[in-house]
Parts: C-alpha cells; sequence; structure tokens
C-alpha cells in the first residue's frame, strides 16, 4: 500500500473496519470532529450523501460503515482532493464514493439540485481575522473560512438537500445562535443539536446540529458527550464508536 | 407568621439567608427552573432588575442574595401578585423589591424603557395544544402560553432593559432554536448559555440563556448542568447554592 503515497505523505489506520486514509504531515490532518459528526448524523440505509469540503475525505469513508449508500465528496484544494480519491481507491471504495474537485460555493454548475438525502460538513471554522493564520495556506484553508462560510455551506446544503432530507454539520459552539437561526431561515429546520464537552467540568469545544429540510421548529437537544473520563481515557461512546472493528476482528478469528 | 397565610396557602423556606415564600397547594409553586435562573443571571453589585411574570416572587427574593438593587415583579394574577406582596414584606424586603400587579403585555403603559438593567423572566414554558392543560386555571397559566407567548417576553424585556444590560430567561431546550433567533432579532443578542441535565445520561430539561442589548455575535456555552449525581443527591453546584446560608447560620453563631 505504501506505494501510494507520495513524499511527506502518511497511511493511517482509521481504526474501524479496516479503514485507511492517506494524511500528509504538513497538510490539515483530520480530526476528532470529524469522526463525531460521521457518528452524529443520522444515516438512512443506503442513503445518498454528500460531504462538502471533504478533506482528506475521512467523513464519506467512516459513513461507508453507518449504512450510506453513494458518497459523494466536494474538495477545492487539488492536492487534498486527489489525496483523498486515492484514500477511496485503496479502500476498494471507488464504487461507493467519489471525490470532485471543486468548490461548492458554485455547486449548482456541477449538480443537480435536491437530489441527496443527507448533506454533511466540517467546514472552516474561524472567521477570517479571528485566531492564527497558518503560514501553509492549506492548512489555513481548512481552519478559516477562505474558502467558504457558513453562509455558503447552509446555501450549498439547501440547494443540494432533499425534501425532508438532513444537513449534519460540525461546528464551534460559540456560534451556535447564528448557525441556528441561518439554518432555520434556510429552511433547513434544526431538529438535533449535541454538544460536546472534552471534561466535565469544562465548556463545550464542538457543536454537533443537524437540520432537516421543510420540517418544523422543534429541537431535540441530545445527552452531552463528554469525551475523557476524569483519568483522562476516552469515554465509552467514543470507545464504542470502534468497537465494530474489534467484533469483526474477532468474528474473522 | 402563620398569621400572614390564607386558606390553602403554606409557607416554605428558600433555605437561603432565611428568606421565606408563600405558597398556595393548588396553585403553581415554584420550581428548580427558577432557582437555577436566580443563580445563572449575571448580577452586578446594585443592579435594577424587573421579572416578568414573577409568579410566587421566588426569582426576586433569590436575587436578593445575589447583590441586586432594586426589584420589581410583574405578575398578571392579581392573587398570585397579592401573595408574592406578602411573601417579600414576610422578608422585611419591602424597600427593596416590589410587586406590580400588571400584564408585561402592555408593559409600555406602565413603566419607561430603558431603565433596567437586568430583565429576567420564567415565562410559561408550553406551547397552547402541547401538553396537560391543568384544570386550575392559575396552573395552566404558569405553564402554558395562555397570558404569553416567548415573542411577549422578548418583546417587554427589549423595552426595558438598558443598552448593554442584560435578559435572562429559563426555558425549553426544545425551543433553544427559536429562542436564540428571536433574542437575536430583537437585539438581545444571546451571549452565555447553559444546559441542565437530570442525569449525565439524559437529554436536558432546560435551557438557560443570557442575551445583552446591542452586543455583538458570539456565545459563551457554559460546562453542562447535571443536576443529580448517579445516586440520585443533588451535584455539589447545587448544593452550593445553598452554603451562604450555611456560612452565614454557622457564623450567627
Amino acid at each position: 500500500m505504501d506505494n501510494d503515497l507520495k513524499p511527506g505523505e502518511r497511511l493511517d489506520d482509521l481504526v474501524i473496519d479496516n479503514l485507511k486514509i492517506i494524511q500528509h504531515e504538513k497538510e490539515f490532518c483530520f480530526s476528532l470532529d470529524a469522526v463525531l459528526l460521521a457518528h452524529f448524523a443520522f444515516v438512512r440505509q443506503g442513503a445518498s450523501v454528500v460531504d462538502l469540503g471533504a478533506g482528506t475525505g475521512v467523513i464519506g469513508l467512516l459513513l461507508t460503515t453507518r449504512g450510506a449508500g453513494q458518497i459523494v465528496g466536494v474538495e477545492i484544494s487539488p492536492a487534498m482532493a486527489q489525496m483523498a480519491a486515492r484514500s477511496v481507491c485503496l479502500n476498494g471504495l471507488a464504487e461507493r464514493m467519489r471525490i470532485i474537485e471543486g468548490d461548492f460555493r458554485q455547486i449548482n454548475k456541477v449538480m443537480p439540485s435536491g437530489t441527496f438525502e443527507l448533506v454533511v460538513s466540517n467546514p472552516p471554522y474561524r472567521l477570517i481575522g479571528g485566531g492564527y493564520l497558518n503560514p501553509n495556506d492549506k492548512v489555513a484553508r481548512a481552519r478559516h473560512e477562505i474558502t467558504a462560510t457558513i453562509d455558503d455551506v447552509i446555501a450549498a446544503a439547501k440547494y443540494l438537500v432533499k425534501y425532508r432530507g438532513r444537513f449534519a454539520m460540525v461546528h464551534l459552539p460559540e456560534r451556535m445562535a447564528e448557525i441556528l437561526k441561518k439554518m432555520s431561515d434556510a429552511g433547513l429546520e434544526p431538529k438535533r443539536l449535541r454538544l460536546v464537552y472534552p471534561y466535565l467540568s469544562q465548556k463545550p469545544k464542538i457543536l454537533l446540529v443537524e437540520g432537516i429540510r421543510g420540517a418544523k421548529p422543534g429541537l431535540e437537544v441530545l445527552p452531552p458527550l463528554i469525551i475523557y473520563n476524569p483519568d483522562g481515557s476516552y469515554c465509552d461512546e467514543i470507545m464504542e464508536y470502534y468497537e465494530g472493528e474489534r467484533k469483526s476482528e474477532n468474528g474473522n478469528r
């Protein structure tokens, strides 16, 4: 498999269903946010999914283990898109998942509207001007709203999702008021939300939110997800995300 | 003190600073919501406060222990307003707190605008049509949006609060999206929010939110408040709400 790697790249194990992922040591690597979103999203068996700002392709790869049908990842960076596409091939998933190199702010030029049951996104988090800008441009693009704002993500999701389809996003709790308002205004009514706290005594660091196109108002807020036990180990729920892998390994023996 | 009680009324102990409160066994009695709001609200020393839909007066009484200056409670039910006023007198707080019998939907007819530093409210929670309607009308009024909707509360808060003053409310998490949007639209930008979960494994039952008039967007979400320990006892934080009382009792001995 190492034949597929270019200089600076490494092959990481997604620790579920033997999935592997290519990442570049100087570029944005996937983080817990993506794993949390992939497990938060409601996925109907066989659902068609699009990932806006797919990056390494991690969310799409993980969604193959949760029952998704056809998956499309849209990624603006040619280098990232090619790397993600190689990860798809490496996992033998080319018939279920494909990566489109492109700008989802102009998604209406390349894809028809209202065709996906689920739109997911782990978009750039920080407003430009907020926080340190990484001198490595590709990392900055993944962290800051250089290539897309919340409005851009919501507009693309609104365009792509079917009536009664879902849009699930991971973002910052400090922008929750703004996000809920914009989703509601776009007709992607917020219906499920979860706050992720590092420790029980700390403020949440991650917001998970799902809207349904055309739904009535009324939000289900889920139990808190506390990432770490007091001793610093992962909580049972996060460990369970990987149970499938352990079970299938046991089954294969 | 029992001389102040009417048939069906009882005198309850607020378990802090020797405060007492009159409640009627067949009417709405204060609940944990009010206690949580009184401790969540940011209270500048000497701040002028108004409580919209004061009910028994519990929130105002508790805010006297948190440094509030002059406090006004607005209550639509004559019987509740009179009972709350008797609780104020009973506690010797008539110089700091008063109860106005009136409808805060018409607050502009009785009070000037922009005069309060803090507006608090524990308004009726349920939409009409949602949930069981209590045959005792006074209980129904306190639980359902018969006398006031979220829009009414926010409109009154907007009218009463100073520029840069605060509006703190307790409500249902399922209405969070709607509440944040309406507060923001009214210029009471949501700045602090906390979700209250009965147990660690459960969905939140209570939303605490504070907006600041004229502030920029950007929300601080606080650590989770988990009401009960696994053994069913109150968590340390809620026990600490009553620490002041125990300390002052010890100091008096």
